[in-house]
C-alpha cells in the first residue's frame, strides 16, 4: 500500500478502506510511517471528517495496539467514568469513593491535564504517596481491597493513542471528533470495563461549546462503546463556568474532601450524585434507589471513610493536613456592583496554570499548592470591593497583580440578573 | 505568534494575515518551525485553498528565502518558459535555441522529472559535458555569448520552496493549486525575467485534469506574475495523450534536434512554433511576422545551428552520434483493428521511468538510454501486428514483455474514429 495515495483519498474526502485505516494506526504504533505522513492524515482527518465505520475501526485498531486489561470479565459489574474535560472539575475523586461505597466497583484511568484543565493524575499526585496501578493484576487487587482501581495511562495501553496525541498537540489537529471519540474510547475499551458512564462538557470552558457539538461527540462516543458491547449512560454538562468553586492540584483533593464529609461546593456535589445514579442504573437500581443511597452514603460519612481506604490501598496517606498550602492569597475583588453573567472557565483555567498548577509545556513542572477558589458564581450579585475569588500561589515566581486584575476580567458583571441555566443539559442512555 | 494557532485558522478555513504568511515560509527556510507543522499548514492549504492575496504572499515570501538574480534588470527583453509539466515534452530543447536565433534571449531553469514526467535536467544530462549554471554572473555570461542561460535550481534560489517541495512530495500535498502557484513563481520572480510564457497542460497526462481547473491555474499565474510587475503569455495545450513521439532522456534530446532540422514530430514541433509566436510578440512582433520569422529559422538551419552553440556555451558537445543509444527494443503491436481514441501518457510516463527514464525515489539512478517511441497517434487507424510503440531498454534489469502488455494498454482502440481534439486550448495574454 502506497501511504501517500491513501493520504490523498481523505485529503480528496473518501471513505478510507478498514486495511488502509489499519496501515495509518499500525504505522504509527511501530514508527513505520514517518511523522509527517502522520500529520498529514490527522488534518485530513480533522478538515474532513470521518465516517462512523471509519471511527470505529480507528477506535478498534488504537485499541489493539498495545495490551488488553480485559478488567470487565473479571469484574463485570465495574464501571468506568469519563469526563471530556472540564475546569473546576474534581468529580473523579468524589465518584470514585461514592459509588465504590455503594457496592458498585470503580475501574478509572487518569490522565495529566490537558490545555488550561487539570488533570486527575496532577491531582493524585498532590496525595503524598498515591501510586497509580500499572497492570491488570494490580487493578484487580485493588479492587478487591478497596472496589476502587486508578491506574494512570501506561506504556502498554493504546501507545497509537499516545503516539498520535503527542503530535496533535502540536499541530492544530486535537479538535476533531473522529479523533477525540477514538482517543477516549480506545483506552477505555483496552481496559476492558463493561459499563461507562460519560460526562461531555459543553460552553465556553470545554472543546464543545454548542449544544449541538456536545451531542455529535455524546452520540459518537455512544455508538461507538455499544458497537463494542459497553453499556453506557451519558450527561451533558454546563461547562460556562467552572465546576466546582477549587481549582488547583492540593486545591481540589480539598474539595473532594469536602464534598464526600457531607458539604461542599453544591455544583460540584449535585453532578456527582448524578453521574453516580448513572452508575447505579447501569448496575440495576431505580433512579429514586440509586439517588437516595448515594446521598446516604454521603451523609453518614461512609463514602468519606472510602476514599480514606482507597487511599490507603494505592499506598497514599489520607491525612489532609498533609495537602500541600500556597504560601501567600491575593484577592480578586469586583470593581462594581452587579450580577456576576457569565465567567470565562477557560482563562480561569490559564490563570491556575500560569500559577504552577498545570503544564504549559510537557517539561513543566507542577506546583501542588498552586490554584485559586472561586466565590462568586453566575447569577451572584456582588459589590464594589468583595471578592470574588482568590488566587493561592505557591513556590512559583509570578506577578500576581497582573494575574488579579486578569481573572477579575474573567468575570462579567452586568445589571441584570442573567438567566438560570441548568447544570445537567441532556441525558443519554444506552446498554449494549 | 503561536504558530499552531495560525495552523488553527488555516484548518477552520479563515484567511491569514501577511505576517503568518510570512512565518511559515521563514519558519520553513530557517527550520524554526519543526516538518510536522510545516505540514500540518501545508495539508490545510491543500484543503481550504488560499486567497489571491494569500498566494501572492506566498510566492512573495518564497521568492525573497533566497537570492535575487535580478536577470530582468541586466537583461529587460530576456524571456523566460514555463510548462507545468507533460510527458513526451521536448519543447524547451527546441524553444531556447529557436527563440534565441530569433533575437531574444532566454533564460530558463531547468528542474529534475517529477512523478511519470521526465524533467529537462535530466534530459541535459544527456548531452555529455553539459553544465547548468549556477550564479547570476554565469547566467549573464552565456545570454552573452549565445543568447540562452540554462540554469538548474541552484541551493540559493527559493530554499523554502525546495524545503516545502520535499514534505508535499510525500505527503500528498501537491496537487494545490496555490501551492503549485507558489512553487513555480516563487522561482521565476527570484530569477527576475519580465517577460514570461507558459504553458499550462490539461489532460489526463496533467495536473488539471479539465479544462476548468487549467483556467484557474492559468489566470492564478498570470495574476501573481502581473502583480509582481512581469508580462506574460499562456497558452493552455493538450495533454491527453504524450505531446512528442520520443519519451526519454537522449530520446527527446534527438527529438529536440529533429525539430530544429526542419522535420520531427509534428505536434512538438508545432506547440514550440506556437509558444515562440507568443516570446516574439512580448518582444513587440505581430503573430504573423513572429510565425514567419520562427519558420525560416527552423528551416534554414539557423535554429539547429544556435542550440550546437547553445550546448558549447554550456560545456557541452551538440555531437548527435555521442547520445546514449539503447541496447535492445521490443515492440508494442496493436491486437486489434481500428482507430487510436486515446492514449494513457502517464501510464507510458510510468512505464519510461520504469525502464530507467525517470526515478521513483530520490536516489534512483537514470538510465539515458532509456524510454519509448511512440509510432501510433490519436486518430490514427491501426491493424493488429502493426507497432504502436517501442520500448527503448538500456542497462536496467525489466521484463519487457509486462511493459509491452501495459504500453499496449495505455492505446485505447475503437471502431470509430475520435474527435479531433485541438492542440492549443486558449490563449492568454497580459502585458504589465
Amino acid at each position: 500500500m502506497n501511504f501517500v495515495e491513501v493520504i490523498a483519498r481523505k485529503r480528496d474526502g473518501f471513505e478510507l478502506t478498514s486495511a488502509e485505516i489499519q496501515a495509518f494506526v499500525r504505522g504509527a504504533t511501530h514508527g513505520h510511517i514517518g511523522d509527517e505522513q502522520l500529520v498529514a492524515m490527522l488534518m485530513a482527518i480533522c478538515i474532513r471528517g470521518a465516517t462512523a465505520r471509519e471511527t470505529q475501526d480507528l477506535v478498534e485498531t488504537m485499541r489493539d495496539s498495545g495490551a488488553s486489561w480485559k478488567l470487565g470479565q473479571a469484574v463485570p459489574d465495574a464501571v468506568d467514568k469519563h469526563s471530556t474535560g472540564g475546569v473546576g472539575d474534581s468529580v473523579s475523586l468524589v465518584f470514585a469513593p461514592l459509588v465504590a461505597a455503594c457496592g458498585v466497583p470503580v475501574v478509572m484511568m487518569a490522565g495529566a491535564g490537558l490545555a488550561h484543565t487539570q488533570g486527575t493524575l496532577d491531582k493524585l499526585a498532590a496525595i503524598p504517596g498515591f501510586r497509580t496501578v500499572a497492570s491488570s493484576s494490580e487493578a484487580l487487587d485493588r479492587l478487591a481491597k478497596c472496589g476502587v482501581s486508578i491506574a494512570a495511562q501506561s506504556e502498554d495501553i493504546a501507545p497509537a493513542d499516545r503516539k498520535l496525541y503527542l503530535l496533535r498537540d502540536v499541530t492544530g489537529t486535537v479538535p476533531s471528533l473522529p479523533l477525540i471519540v477514538a482517543s477516549i474510547m480506545s483506552k477505555k475499551l483496552a481496559v476492558g470495563a463493561r459499563r461507562l458512564v460519560l460526562d461531555v462538557k459543553c460552553g465556553s470552558g470545554a472543546f464543545c461549546k454548542t449544544a449541538e457539538t456536545a451531542r455529535q461527540l455524546a452520540d459518537a462516543l455512544m455508538g461507538v462503546g455499544q458497537g463494542a458491547g459497553v453499556s453506557l449512560r451519558c450527561l451533558i454538562t454546563d461547562m460556562s463556568q467552572p465546576l466546582g468553586d477549587r481549582l488547583g492540584c492540593a486545591n481540589e483533593v480539598r474539595a473532594s474532601l469536602e464534598v464526600l464529609s457531607g458539604a461542599g461546593d453544591r455544583r460540584l456535589r449535585k453532578l456527582t450524585v448524578e453521574l453516580g445514579v448513572e452508575a447505579l442504573e447501569l448496575a440495576g437500581k431505580t433512579p429514586e434507589a440509586a439517588r437516595a443511597e448515594l446521598e446516604r452514603r454521603l451523609a453518614d460519612g461512609s463514602a468519606l471513610t472510602r476514599w480514606a481506604e482507597v487511599i490507603r490501598t494505592h499506598g497514599g496517606d489520607p491525612d489532609e493536613s498533609r495537602l500541600a498550602r500556597p504560601s501567600r492569597t491575593v484577592p480578586v475583588q469586583a470593581r462594581r456592583s452587579g450580577f456576576v453573567a457569565a465567567i470565562d472557565g477557560e482563562g480561569l483555567g490559564w490563570i491556575a496554570v500560569t500559577l504552577g498548577a498545570g503544564r504549559r509545556r510537557q517539561t513543566d513542572h507542577i506546583d501542588l499548592a498552586a490554584g485559586l477558589r472561586v466565590h462568586a458564581r453566575v447569577g451572584d450579585r456582588v459589590e464594589p470591593g468583595q471578592p470574588m475569588a482568590t488566587l493561592e500561589v505557591g513556590d512559583r515566581a509570578v506577578e500576581p497583580d497582573v494575574l488579579a486584575s486578569r481573572a477579575c476580567a474573567a468575570f462579567r458583571i452586568e445589571d441584570e440578573a442573567p438567566p438560570k441555566t441548568p447544570l445537567i443539559l441532556a441525558r443519554l442512555g444506552g446498554v449494549a
